[in-house]
């Protein structure tokens, strides 16, 4: 039985990068006969040309059909003016809130290969690993009564509504608990308890998870707290669990500490295991068909799309290997350059994973 | 003309650190003849314990008489079982809310003398002085409606609201401008503008302020990418302006680039320049009434108070110049330890900072 994973490229940087993945992942479905087809979509900029739409009709439609989505990026400056109910991020937005998935996996990897790349000192981050557990279909992301209306004294006043209903929060700390049982046991729940009650009810569900997973060590920390510690001793994490929008500033702020963000892949689950693959950097606009962008972590997203949506752990294994020697032989696109290394472009590097593979 | 000055100092350590600022104080004001008179106070724990509220009464009264507020700290796990509503930390929001002060400034400086401190390598922090200022009696912190409620599927949801009025978006708009023509003329504004529609309007605010101030270079940045950019090279800001909520995390973040936190004061002020100071590190329950925590931080905060709200340039300068002479000395608390320094205690560090002045 075959399994379908739709392609969307995106924008910027995405077809790129995306065609490099690709290359890996035709390469060890066929050494591995693996079953995987490929199918490609539209998605944010790209789809708005030909559509009008960040995400159109055809591209959900295949997106339910498929087993598994590789998503490369969306976004830039040709759409910024764009009225922002039409602007690509919300494609983006749309793909995850329809397709239910609201896990999010956020790792932030130190590779030791990398490690000066980083603006931390060395004893600080060497051999960081962690994950953040983002909630990805609620929150402030998608709560209504939203927009910007005018109040009676003439002004507007622009708003948005932040809400987590027990079962949001209670499936998102489940995902956590889980992923901390197959790490360090140790899971932090970030919220603001002590000024908003939507975070009040989130650390309620989360004790009252943690009763299911005795051997976990949980513990709570406020955001701007959260913040500091990430910056101060990072290596204190294991997990970490917090809604949409803290998990989306803590995420990229655990993902520049390693200073290679290039390097980082992401997972967003739904209830199922289905799930969409992406690297957690942007479109890049700036260095677009340029030849200079990193494919590294869209790579590894294909690794980890083998991992978690199809359990082929050592396919998987294999092609974080191969990622790893290139890095051994010094091979570095621009944003991971350090001294001595050889310079490649998109294209190059993409080549010498495939070579180890 | 006497002015006065109301002093809370809360709870965990507030006390101790506000007794050698409060001995700054009194010292400068006897010194310059200042005409400067102090009233005690109570607030947050303490105002509970005596009170059963975190903001009585009878402190707002004095307050609302005062020229300018100088608070120590609020909360610790003594109160911590409380119903959010009457916790130590709704006596800081209350006093913020009611007294108006809505400008929130938050600077991130590193000492020369500590640079050390710092997780991050010297090349990227040495020299930093940035300057957050943060919206602080609106957005989400203060959003109606808010709470926890029964759903009809009779499970429960917590929800609170985001907005952010015109007025409210310029006024803080303005201070930040201000801030900025009086540093170097860089502001970078912080939002979500792609996601939030109540920071659409913030960045359109924003952006017509600016016209008023055609000297200041203004950027926009997504509170995702300013996270990651505080972390990879934060010397590329001069002052930041932001929201409630994206503050708190991104001047926590900030503040901790430094490795210095108990160095580092704020100021919250009102339209006219009243204002309130206090450090920006909490009440560290587990050091407090052991002479272990570092007054250094409340001290400087008496300093931005003569110089924001009294106008007392020169004697703020004096304050300052004390502390970085004691720093030169190598005295230092456990906080800022480094090697070959001398660990002096809470008010050993109050007396070398009078001893300088
Ligand atoms: C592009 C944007 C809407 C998105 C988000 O905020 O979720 C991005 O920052 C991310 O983290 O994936
Ligand atoms: C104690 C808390 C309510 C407060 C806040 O979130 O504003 C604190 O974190 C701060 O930044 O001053």
């Amino acid at each position: 039985m075959s399994k379908q994973i739709l392609v969307l490229p995106g924008d910027g940087i995405g077809p790129e990068i995306i065609k490099e993945a690709v290359a890996v992942l035709v390469a060890v479905n066929k050494k591995h006969n693996l079953g995987l087809e490929l199918v490609d979509g539209l998605i944010g900029g790209a789809a708005i040309d030909q559509h009008g739409v960040p995400y159109p009709d055809e591209t959900h439609a295949k997106a339910m059909n498929a087993d598994a989505v590789l998503l490369g990026a969306v976004g830039g400056p040709k759409w910024d003016a764009l009225d922002t109910a039409i602007r690509p991020e919300k494609g983006l937005l749309a793909i995850r809130s329809k397709l239910k998935l609201f896990g999010n996996l956020r790792p932030a990897i130190l590779y030791p290969q990398l490690a000066s790349a980083s603006s931390l000192k060395a004893d600080i981050v060497s051999g960081l690993d962690l994950l953040i557990v983002r909630e990805l279909t609620g929150g402030i992301y998608f709560g209504e009564p939203r927009g910007i209306r005018t109040l009676e004294n003439g002004e507007r006043e622009g708003y948005n509504t932040y809400k987590y209903s027990e079962s949001e929060i209670r499936r998102i700390a489940v995902v956590a608990f889980e992923a901390a049982m197959k790490r360090n046991k140790k899971l932090c729940s970030v919220d603001k308890a002590n000024v908003l009650e939507a975070t009040v009810l989130w650390r309620e569900i989360v004790e009252e998870v943690a009763k299911d997973y005795p051997e976990v060590e949980l513990s709570h920390m406020y955001v701007d707290n959260a913040a500091m510690q990430l910056v101060r001793a990072p290596k204190q994490f294991d997990v970490m669990v917090t809604g949409n929008m803290f998990g989306d500033i803590l995420s990229d702020c655990a993902a520049m500490l390693t200073g290679s963000i290039g390097m980082l892949p992401s997972a967003s689950l739904d209830q199922n295991g289905k799930g969409m693959y992406e690297p957690i950097h942007g479109s890049a606009p700036d260095i677009m068909n340029q030849n200079k962008a990193n494919p590294l972590a869209t790579i590894l997203s294909v690794s980890m799309m083998l991992r978690y949506s199809f359990g082929f752990a050592e396919v998987a294994d294999e092609i974080e290997l191969a990622v790893s020697k290139v890095l051994d032989k010094n091979i570095r696109t621009l944003d991971i350059q350090s001294e001595g290394c050889t310079i490649v472009g998109t294209k190059e590097m993409g080549a010498a994973v495939l070579a180890e593979l």
